[in-house]
């Protein structure tokens, strides 16, 4: 558990949450700023940042519960599809410094999420700079 | 591999790509509409659908390429931090019907995620009823 974090606050039942689905290792509860009927929260019940800090061996358990909230998800509220999203860092947009995963449930025509306009500046040559630094 | 599929034919090495990490299970390659610069996409080499048809014993050895690819691209691009997106079934945007993953770079300030805005249409009350559903 790490001080002050509101997650680890939840988990430990000090803060209430709409839980939908818990787990030895996950806990999921309704997001109290739903950006779509449904937004999910998967949460690891141990305290780790990133995708980065996560243990590579707890992985697998993590993503097959994910896997049950999804269609949990897409079953109880009918959706059509979901998408899943996590942000990584405060330069990407993570609001909460621990490790976790968004669902959001998705209808036809729904227009929840916007995707990022393509970035038309790059071309493929500098796909090819970009390949260089990869290597 | 499925007929007709863009993603196993890159995997059958029949159309070029620009992989930057390739492993037993995934091959990653750069979008070539990229969103971010280093906009990549795991892709699992044997076909599955969604999430939804993953195998749950590969979701594993799946996530910890996944988690090196991201690794690889922050160090090398020295990106400020990258989101993890997924999208499942066409209504939610799901452009090729093959599992992958997209990891988009991101440098501070860059704006390049618009995060789906809040939906601001659905109260507390509302929290209590989609939690009865998924019960």
């Amino acid at each position: 558990m790490s001080e002050d974090c509101i997650f680890c606050k939840i988990i430990a039942g000090e803060i209430p949450a709409k839980v939908v689905y818990e787990s030895a290792n996950v806990i999921a509860f309704l997001d109290i700023h739903p950006m779509a009927e449904g937004h999910t929260l998967v949460v690891s019940k141990e305290h780790y940042a990133t995708l980065l800090d996560f243990p590579e061996d707890q992985l697998g358990p993590f993503f097959a519960d994910l896997q049950k909230v999804a269609a949990l998800l897409k079953e109880k509220l009918e959706a059509d599809g979901f998408n899943i999203l996590q942000n990584n860092f405060p330069a990407a947009g993570q609001g909460v410094d621990h490790f976790h995963y968004h669902i959001l449930p998705r209808k036809e025509g729904d227009k929840v999420l916007r995707l990022p306009p393509v970035n038309n500046s790059i071309t493929g040559d500098q796909l090819d700079e970009i390949l260089e630094k990869l290597k």
